[in-house]
């Protein structure tokens, strides 16, 4: 159906019929000027939003429109997990050009929807209108923690160990196969699917980072959205300090080391390939032990140093200078959608 | 200065310096990975997140940056006025495409903090990216109420009396102005200019929507932006009534009456012109003195009936049925910019 036929409104009440008008913890929902919200008292509310345009973040040709709800979310959801706290509210905010139908936009409050619901996080409210050329999505979460156990990227302490959850360069590789083609499901092997579900439909460490943020114990976090080099160096920048990363400890899925035709080595990708939105943090050495015990599968990966600046250890006994090389918005020349 | 020059990371460094970083209210700005802020016990939050694109609801040719800064926050400080509430904090992402300068983007967070600040409001997070073709607007406000005074669009009950703050129509008029070449300054009459104003730098009527909320009188209200016709139509479809509105009480300003070359009759740009940004709202006939007292200006220009449907009575005694004839994002044709 084209959005047209449906028009503005009936979009919108279809959205508000297929989620929660309010509940006890939003007393007004989707359908007023502004929603009402309540959180636990003596809390923080935390609140995030990200633009994603089309073009530029996304590439309708290489995604599909649950997935793209999905990821919308996801990115945010991994922002507020990267302070440790536990997210409740969405808002979401559609630039809609002439050619994407009604089946398209409900499929993306499908994917989106699904990813919401399964953190208990309500849809409040949000935004519909045209839009001349591109699609463009914001999403707005808001959240919640505890004042004194909110994490920020500015705690890290010379000494400190760092860590990350899961597995680097996953989404980063999973973006360059699709952009070549994806293989059909016959011949795509289960690490090429693995890259680009990681890619598609990312997983926000919502869960980790509430347990790390209850235990007293990190230092400082962030979410591994622009890579790893850009993400430890806003840590750096925010502590004043500086860190040393041996390469070797970099954690790498089966999946990315087995997939044959990647154009680059498997650790450019986790350094700067972004997306993977892990939990990158940092804790002092005599709690390594205790940070381990929490479960959440973090590796160690080096250390933060007086010195500023960020070096990559190889065992050879290279070292190297880490750049900063994540993406910058506007001094990226060519590389089209990506980020 | 080319955005290029600068980069997104500089970008972002500018606008933090230029807000401030972090208050007892928020205690984590601009900066990480979301912010956290501090609401009054007992309060409800009040969220709201409005998207604005180039060539469908500006265009660059007939607003300045500064201006369009301005408007951006106030059709959200606007949506929180309709509630009734106080607002606190603002995140602003803004896709951006090549040809916008530093400067630009400058000038935009100039108009856009100069209206936050009037209201003691802080900007305290956002996000920045590229964009292929058009600039995007995202804006997400923030506020705090008291949970047993927020006003919404459901409570009016037949019988209540309709008041609308200000007058309606200049807006819209000022919008034809512009579009149709704005006039030098020279030529342009007092009345011309202040319908242009009215239309580029709207003033969100936050302190009489608290007034009114405090109150306790009003029984629903809403902000006029998409029209009369439309927002009225919001009222009484959440509310399960009708409305009767007398057209020669429809309050127009002295300048919209005055300028002349304008296509269209004053009353149809009260009736659909839209953003406005003056508050519509119900509340009781006794209550009509008590509502007058609270000095916001407002006039009565109708009831609310229990038979459905609007209804428009002039005074030779002719009455037509009042369609909601505002802006339908995605059934508009042809009317390009102005929404």
């Amino acid at each position: 159906m084209k959005l047209e036929d449906l028009g503005e409104f009936g979009l919108i009440e279809r959205i508000r019929k297929s989620f929660l008008k309010r509940s006890q913890r939003a007393p007004i929902g989707i359908g007023d000027d502004a929603a009402a919200l309540s959180v636990s008292p003596g809390k923080v509310v935390l609140a995030t939003t990200d633009m994603l345009v089309e073009g530029v973040h996304f590439d309708l040709a290489t995604t599909d429109f649950y997935s793209l709800g999905w990821k919308s979310v996801a990115v945010n959801l991994s922002d507020i997990a990267a302070m440790g706290g536990t997210p409740l509210f969405c808002l979401i905010a559609l630039a809609i050009p002439r050619r994407i139908t009604v089946e398209q936009v409900s499929e993306f409050y499908r994917g989106g929807g699904a990813l919401l619901r399964s953190h208990r996080v309500l849809l409040v409210g949000g935004d519909t209108c045209g839009s001349k050329q591109d699609l463009g999505i914001s999403v707005t979460l808001l959240g919640e923690a505890s004042k004194k156990r909110v994490l920020k990227r500015s705690g890290a302490r010379p000494g400190d160990l760092i860590f990350v959850t899961g597995t680097l360069g996953d989404s980063g590789a999973g973006l360059e196969i699709v952009r070549n083609g994806k293989p059909d499901k016959k011949r795509a092997s289960a690490g090429t699917e693995h890259l680009i579900e990681r890619h598609l439909r990312p997983v926000p460490r919502v869960a980790w980072g509430k347990k790390l943020a209850a235990s007293g114990l990190v230092t400082a976090m962030i979410d591994v959205s622009d890579g790893l080099s850009s993400d430890l160096g806003h840590i750096c920048e925010e502590s004043g300090c500086g860190a040393d990363i041996y390469a070797d400890k970099i954690p790498l899925s089966k999946a990315l080391r087995s997939v044959k035709a990647l154009r680059r080595l498997e650790l450019e990708y986790a350094l700067s390939g972004g997306e993977d939105y892990e939990l990158l943090f940092t804790a002092s050495v005599e709690d390594e032990k205790r940070i381990k015990s929490i479960k959440t599968g973090a590796t160690v990966i080096g250390a933060i140093t007086t010195r500023r600046g960020m070096r990559l250890f190889f065992p050879t006994g290279e070292v190297k200078a880490l750049e900063q090389s994540g993406y910058d918005h506007f001094r990226a020349t060519g590389r089209g959608a990506g980020k």
